[in-house]
């Protein structure tokens, strides 16, 4: 084995960083004494930009040994890793197999139903790695055939695409990287305009389509109508939807939505109303139970949707239940 | 040392843990193959359930040693650890110093900042551990004082206490868990309804308020006007405001209180609008650009926030200082 890289010589000082000065430069925010400490760096490392946070990362490469240095959150530390120590070390101890990768994304189905049913497809494809990653939404399948030349690589991939879009059939999302992405593309291309009405998510879902940068392109705005009030007022929810059937009801999950659709001058709308809990649920209504609404031109209509978990968890799951309905409704890909 | 704990025997095969079937149960959801091999356990090991997922923990506290065994995600497994595995190893290996504690939150202040702040109290306070964690919209100061006595330790945590209010006034939060729970408490303790109106953040304003369970007693709902168009009809912004200022102003974002507040039927409301990024900054009103406008009764007010970061970051910290302003209005605690 190669020697161990020598020791990190002693820390420089520069006066900070430019991707600090940056950071707080143009807002005129006073740069606190400890994130000027963050910016220091040790003499002789390439300095791998934070454009998350204030601490850089920093790498040594040296006689076949890496030594990355990355500061302290994940979600700055890793997309320096992803970004910046990745490719290096790829360039630097890259292999002489051919490798070819393909990303599936999957929608309106559990990490734990989608590991299930790819099972076949995963063991019969020999010299292919697979990771199964859940993201809010989607279901990513990150695919990596080896060979020895490109040709035979790409093949074995080909192979794999054709098993895994036929396994899940129904569940393919083909736009963006994350489901808000992709359902604003699809919306892009039909030029249509999205409205919101939501109760137990209660800003969930609008926040989750604004995660999007540029969403005013596709996304009007939402009614979050948590009390029954603004329900009628904003929405005109019917005073006797709600006496007969109560908010949390498939008719008023459809009269929230066509509201939505109408009053903001939209060309689709969705809605929510559920029980999050922890309580409130019934017999009839667990919690976990929510009624999700969509309003098309010419066509309203609302389904069932229960999710286990947590408050938290339930509604980030109907959230994106919410979203790969409409997702499925604007693309309606043959076979999918 | 003592011996290492015997081998592992051999896995259970229950068919099913009773929490996997309370989760899936009352739903009447079908049990994936995968959540049921989930719920396998090892013999001997003390079961610790696992509110958030299907993937029990598993315990083995044998001779001296602990072994713990917590399924995969972060959000399961910190639960776990901080619910059943840290009692029982505090009950299995205490100490016979005598240890007192005492948790501080601060909100409107970044972690670098408090902990700059603090450092001289920190200094100055031998026999006392602390540990600052950054939360989202609260730091918070753990401080655990260690002595011979309860009496000793309590006398070290009191002086502890007296320095780190002094030290923080103006950044005390004195209600809740959360900052969106402390406003929560402050709302019902005046009887109080809230309602929003946001642009810039989407919805996550909303969202975040009703994190908390049983949120409905103090917050009506809120109006996401990501266009122009909803700011006017749902809000009441007059277009001579859009036209002279932008929708990025002062003075939009004290209409969007009001007219929040006014048409919703609360009694206060908050308001934000602003810039998120990436992209629409200007040198005047670069990315991260907020106004946070704020209606009481008979009073509304606006005032400019400019926080760093990505998009992501940008919103989150703009809802906190959002939510801060409003906790210190309510609050008015002296000295804070």
């Amino acid at each position: 084995p190669p020697p161990p890289p020598s020791a990190p010589p002693p820390p420089s000082r520069p006066p900070l960083s430019a991707a600090t000065r940056r950071r707080f430069g143009p807002l005129r925010l006073r740069v606190p004494a400890e994130n000027r400490r963050q910016a220091f760096v040790l003499r002789g490392a390439r300095v791998l930009s934070n454009a998350r946070g204030s601490a850089p990362g920093q790498l040594f490469l040296e006689r076949g040994r890496a030594l990355a240095l990355l500061p302290g959150p994940f979600s700055e530390m890793a997309p320096m890793f992803l970004e910046a120590v990745l490719p290096a070390l790829r360039k630097r101890f890259a292999s002489r197999l051919r490798v070819r990768r393909a990303l599936f994304r999957f929608g309106g189905i559990s990490e734990s139903a989608a590991d299930e049913r790819l099972r076949p497809v995963l063991r019969a494809s020999r010299g292919v790695e697979f990771t199964l990653l859940a993201g809010p939404g989607l279901v990513e399948l990150h695919a990596s055939a080896s060979a020895a030349t490109a040709r035979g690589a790409q093949e074995a991939l080909e192979l794999v695409r054709a098993r895994v879009e036929r396994r899940m059939r129904g569940h393919l999302c083909r736009h963006g990287e994350t489901l808000e992405s992709a359902l604003g593309e699809a919306l892009l291309q039909r030029g249509w305009r999205l409205a919101a009405a939501e109760s137990c998510t209660g800003g969930l879902l609008s926040k989750r389509l604004t995660d999007v940068p540029g969403a005013s392109r596709w996304f009007l705005g939402s009614a979050v109508a948590y009390g029954n009030a603004l329900k009628r007022s904003l929405l005109g929810v019917s005073g006797r939807t709600l006496a007969r059937f109560g908010a949390v009801s498939a008719a008023c999950a459809r009269e929230m939505a066509r509201g939505a659709r109408e009053r903001f001058g939209a060309d689709a709308a969705l809605s929510i109303t559920g029980i999050a809990g922890p309580t409130g649920g019934t017999k009839a209504k667990p919690v976990g139970t929510a009624f999700i609404g969509l309003s098309l031109p010419g066509r309203t209509t609302a389904f069932r949707r229960v999710s286990p978990g947590t408050r938290e968890g339930i509604r980030e799951r109907t959230v994106s239940a919410a979203l790969w309905r409409l997702y499925r409704e604007l693309t309606r890909i043959p076979g999918n």
